[in-house]
Protein backbone atom coordinates (compact mmCIF):
# COMPACT_ATOMS: atom_id res chain seq x y z
CA UNK A 1 0.00 0.00 0.00
CA UNK A 2 3.04 2.64 0.96
CA UNK A 3 3.88 2.71 -2.99
CA UNK A 4 0.59 2.30 -3.94
CA UNK A 5 -3.38 4.65 -4.32
CA UNK A 6 -4.93 4.45 -0.57
CA UNK A 7 -4.93 6.47 2.51
CA UNK A 8 -1.66 8.25 3.11
CA UNK A 9 0.61 7.61 5.76
CA UNK A 10 3.10 10.27 5.99
CA UNK A 11 6.51 8.58 7.60
CA UNK A 12 7.90 10.89 9.68
CA UNK A 13 11.55 10.45 10.78
CA UNK A 14 12.66 9.89 13.99
CA UNK A 15 12.39 13.90 14.45
CA UNK A 16 9.22 13.18 13.86
CA UNK A 17 9.28 15.47 10.62
CA UNK A 18 8.67 15.20 6.95
CA UNK A 19 10.28 17.10 4.25
CA UNK A 20 8.09 20.01 2.08
CA UNK A 21 9.02 21.15 -0.94
CA UNK A 22 7.46 24.28 -1.43
CA UNK A 23 7.15 25.18 -5.49
CA UNK A 24 5.15 28.46 -6.71
CA UNK A 25 1.90 27.34 -8.53
CA UNK A 26 2.02 29.73 -10.73
CA UNK A 27 5.46 29.02 -12.94
CA UNK A 28 6.49 26.38 -11.19
CA UNK A 29 9.48 27.93 -9.34
CA UNK A 30 11.06 26.13 -6.42
CA UNK A 31 10.70 28.77 -3.68
CA UNK A 32 11.96 26.95 -0.55
CA UNK A 33 12.70 23.85 1.32
CA UNK A 34 10.66 23.43 4.91
CA UNK A 35 9.98 20.30 7.15
CA UNK A 36 6.25 19.28 8.47
CA UNK A 37 5.61 17.46 11.96
CA UNK A 38 2.34 15.70 12.33
CA UNK A 39 0.49 18.42 13.76
CA UNK A 40 2.04 20.86 10.95
CA UNK A 41 1.12 18.36 8.37
CA UNK A 42 -2.52 18.11 9.50
CA UNK A 43 -3.11 21.82 9.27
CA UNK A 44 -1.78 22.19 6.49
CA UNK A 45 -4.28 19.65 4.94
CA UNK A 46 -7.07 20.49 6.80
CA UNK A 47 -7.19 24.35 6.09
CA UNK A 48 -5.08 24.55 2.80
CA UNK A 49 -2.84 26.81 4.45
CA UNK A 50 1.10 26.10 4.78
CA UNK A 51 2.08 24.82 8.55
CA UNK A 52 5.64 24.12 8.90
CA UNK A 53 7.50 22.65 11.88
CA UNK A 54 10.31 25.71 12.67
CA UNK A 55 13.56 23.19 14.15
CA UNK A 56 15.16 27.11 14.94
CA UNK A 57 12.41 27.85 17.06
CA UNK A 58 11.01 23.93 17.19
CA UNK A 59 7.41 25.27 17.40
CA UNK A 60 4.83 25.64 14.71
CA UNK A 61 4.96 28.24 12.07
CA UNK A 62 2.05 29.06 10.36
CA UNK A 63 4.25 30.66 7.53
CA UNK A 64 2.90 34.23 6.90
CA UNK A 65 1.56 34.90 9.98
CA UNK A 66 4.15 37.80 11.06
CA UNK A 67 4.79 38.91 7.27
CA UNK A 68 1.53 38.09 5.63
CA UNK A 69 2.97 36.12 3.05
CA UNK A 70 0.86 33.20 3.27
CA UNK A 71 0.80 29.57 1.01
CA UNK A 72 -2.31 28.48 -0.09
CA UNK A 73 -2.25 24.99 -0.96
CA UNK A 74 -3.27 23.97 -4.96
CA UNK A 75 -1.71 20.86 -4.73
CA UNK A 76 0.38 18.28 -2.37
CA UNK A 77 2.34 15.49 -4.21
CA UNK A 78 3.93 12.77 -1.78
CA UNK A 79 6.42 10.61 -3.46
CA UNK A 80 7.40 6.67 -3.04
CA UNK A 81 8.10 6.07 0.91
CA UNK A 82 5.68 9.29 1.98
CA UNK A 83 8.54 10.52 4.15
CA UNK A 84 8.62 14.18 1.58
CA UNK A 85 5.55 15.86 0.03
CA UNK A 86 5.83 18.45 -2.54
CA UNK A 87 3.09 21.32 -2.41
CA UNK A 88 2.06 23.53 -4.79
CA UNK A 89 0.78 27.02 -3.71
CA UNK A 90 -0.42 30.29 -3.94
CA UNK A 91 1.24 32.77 -2.09
CA UNK A 92 -0.14 35.97 -0.74
CA UNK A 93 1.11 39.27 0.44
CA UNK A 94 4.54 40.39 -1.48
CA UNK A 95 4.48 37.04 -2.97
CA UNK A 96 7.98 36.27 -1.48
CA UNK A 97 8.98 33.15 0.12
CA UNK A 98 12.74 33.51 1.53
CA UNK A 99 13.02 36.09 4.22
CA UNK A 100 15.64 38.13 2.58
CA UNK A 101 12.68 39.31 0.40
CA UNK A 102 13.58 37.01 -2.41
CA UNK A 103 10.94 34.86 -4.01
CA UNK A 104 12.98 31.90 -3.68
CA UNK A 105 15.37 31.17 -0.66
CA UNK A 106 17.11 29.18 -4.16
CA UNK A 107 18.66 32.24 -5.86
CA UNK A 108 22.25 31.21 -5.59
CA UNK A 109 23.72 28.39 -7.83
CA UNK A 110 26.64 26.89 -6.84
CA UNK A 111 29.24 27.42 -9.73
CA UNK A 112 32.03 24.87 -10.36
CA UNK A 113 30.59 21.68 -10.98
CA UNK A 114 33.44 19.59 -12.44
CA UNK A 115 36.03 21.21 -10.27
CA UNK A 116 36.99 21.16 -6.37
CA UNK A 117 36.50 24.05 -5.77
CA UNK A 118 32.52 25.85 -5.86
CA UNK A 119 31.56 29.14 -5.64
CA UNK A 120 28.21 30.66 -4.83
CA UNK A 121 26.96 33.51 -7.30
CA UNK A 122 23.18 35.10 -7.73
CA UNK A 123 20.84 33.15 -10.16
CA UNK A 124 19.46 35.53 -12.17
CA UNK B 1 28.40 35.69 4.46
CA UNK B 2 25.84 32.69 4.65
CA UNK B 3 22.96 35.21 2.56
CA UNK B 4 25.65 36.16 0.00
CA UNK B 5 27.79 35.41 -3.00
CA UNK B 6 31.19 33.46 -2.05
CA UNK B 7 32.63 30.38 -0.50
CA UNK B 8 29.98 27.37 -0.63
CA UNK B 9 29.99 26.56 3.24
CA UNK B 10 27.28 23.81 2.95
CA UNK B 11 25.50 23.49 6.45
CA UNK B 12 25.17 19.60 7.44
CA UNK B 13 22.67 18.63 9.85
CA UNK B 14 23.09 16.69 13.07
CA UNK B 15 23.13 13.40 11.08
CA UNK B 16 25.92 15.38 8.67
CA UNK B 17 23.42 15.41 5.76
CA UNK B 18 21.90 17.83 3.48
CA UNK B 19 18.41 17.61 1.62
CA UNK B 20 18.89 17.15 -2.09
CA UNK B 21 15.80 18.21 -4.42
CA UNK B 22 16.53 16.51 -7.69
CA UNK B 23 14.72 18.03 -10.55
CA UNK B 24 15.08 17.06 -14.52
CA UNK B 25 16.93 19.32 -16.51
CA UNK B 26 14.28 18.75 -19.58
CA UNK B 27 11.32 20.05 -18.65
CA UNK B 28 11.43 21.12 -15.17
CA UNK B 29 9.81 18.38 -12.93
CA UNK B 30 10.97 17.74 -9.47
CA UNK B 31 11.89 13.54 -9.67
CA UNK B 32 12.99 12.43 -6.53
CA UNK B 33 14.55 13.87 -2.98
CA UNK B 34 17.53 12.49 -1.58
CA UNK B 35 20.12 13.25 1.00
CA UNK B 36 23.51 14.08 1.00
CA UNK B 37 26.59 13.75 3.27
CA UNK B 38 29.92 16.00 2.64
CA UNK B 39 31.71 13.22 0.92
CA UNK B 40 28.61 12.54 -1.62
CA UNK B 41 28.60 16.56 -2.21
CA UNK B 42 32.00 16.97 -2.75
CA UNK B 43 32.10 14.05 -5.25
CA UNK B 44 28.64 15.49 -6.58
CA UNK B 45 30.72 18.65 -7.25
CA UNK B 46 33.77 17.62 -8.68
CA UNK B 47 32.45 14.62 -10.76
CA UNK B 48 29.37 16.33 -11.89
CA UNK B 49 27.47 12.72 -11.17
CA UNK B 50 24.75 12.98 -8.49
CA UNK B 51 25.95 10.90 -5.74
CA UNK B 52 23.81 10.35 -2.45
CA UNK B 53 23.60 9.06 1.35
CA UNK B 54 21.44 6.47 1.59
CA UNK B 55 19.63 6.88 5.04
CA UNK B 56 18.93 2.79 4.92
CA UNK B 57 21.90 1.37 3.86
CA UNK B 58 23.94 4.16 5.56
CA UNK B 59 25.93 3.95 2.83
CA UNK B 60 27.40 6.29 0.03
CA UNK B 61 25.17 5.48 -3.38
CA UNK B 62 25.90 7.28 -7.02
CA UNK B 63 22.49 6.80 -8.26
CA UNK B 64 22.98 4.41 -11.00
CA UNK B 65 25.91 2.42 -10.49
CA UNK B 66 23.65 -0.69 -10.44
CA UNK B 67 20.04 0.42 -12.69
CA UNK B 68 22.39 2.45 -14.87
CA UNK B 69 20.15 5.46 -14.38
CA UNK B 70 22.88 7.69 -13.48
CA UNK B 71 21.91 11.98 -13.31
CA UNK B 72 24.57 14.23 -14.73
CA UNK B 73 24.06 17.72 -12.86
CA UNK B 74 23.74 20.68 -14.78
CA UNK B 75 23.18 22.95 -12.40
CA UNK B 76 23.48 23.27 -8.32
CA UNK B 77 21.41 25.93 -6.42
CA UNK B 78 21.77 26.21 -2.57
CA UNK B 79 18.86 28.14 -0.20
CA UNK B 80 19.39 31.07 1.90
CA UNK B 81 21.26 28.92 4.81
CA UNK B 82 22.83 26.27 2.46
CA UNK B 83 21.22 23.21 4.22
CA UNK B 84 19.70 22.08 1.22
CA UNK B 85 20.64 22.05 -2.76
CA UNK B 86 18.75 22.01 -6.06
CA UNK B 87 20.14 19.74 -8.65
CA UNK B 88 19.03 20.08 -12.11
CA UNK B 89 20.02 16.63 -13.68
CA UNK B 90 20.14 14.75 -16.90
CA UNK B 91 19.02 11.60 -16.13
CA UNK B 92 20.53 8.36 -18.23
CA UNK B 93 19.49 4.92 -19.47
CA UNK B 94 15.67 4.69 -18.80
CA UNK B 95 15.74 8.35 -17.60
CA UNK B 96 13.96 7.38 -14.65
CA UNK B 97 14.62 8.70 -10.72
CA UNK B 98 12.35 6.07 -9.16
CA UNK B 99 12.60 2.64 -7.79
CA UNK B 100 9.34 1.57 -9.05
CA UNK B 101 10.18 2.51 -12.96
CA UNK B 102 8.81 5.72 -13.06
CA UNK B 103 9.99 9.13 -14.02
CA UNK B 104 9.59 10.78 -10.69
CA UNK B 105 8.76 9.48 -7.21
CA UNK B 106 5.83 11.87 -6.61
CA UNK B 107 3.53 10.23 -8.94
CA UNK B 108 0.52 10.42 -5.88
CA UNK B 109 -1.42 14.01 -5.44
CA UNK B 110 -2.98 13.73 -2.12
CA UNK B 111 -6.70 14.58 -2.64
CA UNK B 112 -8.63 16.53 0.03
CA UNK B 113 -6.86 19.36 0.78
CA UNK B 114 -9.45 21.15 2.88
CA UNK B 115 -10.67 18.17 4.86
CA UNK B 116 -9.51 15.29 7.56
CA UNK B 117 -9.26 12.81 5.30
CA UNK B 118 -7.03 12.75 2.43
CA UNK B 119 -6.30 10.32 0.12
CA UNK B 120 -3.16 9.36 -2.78
CA UNK B 121 -4.22 9.21 -6.13
CA UNK B 122 -2.08 8.45 -8.75
CA UNK B 123 -1.50 11.67 -10.87
CA UNK B 124 -1.47 11.95 -14.61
Amino acid sequence: MLEQEGPFTPKFDEKGLVTSVVVDANGGQIVMLAHMNAEALALTIETGIAHYYSRSRQALWKKGETSGNMQYVKTMYTDCDQDAVIIEVEMTGDKVACHTGRKSCFYRSVEGIGSDDPKLVYAE
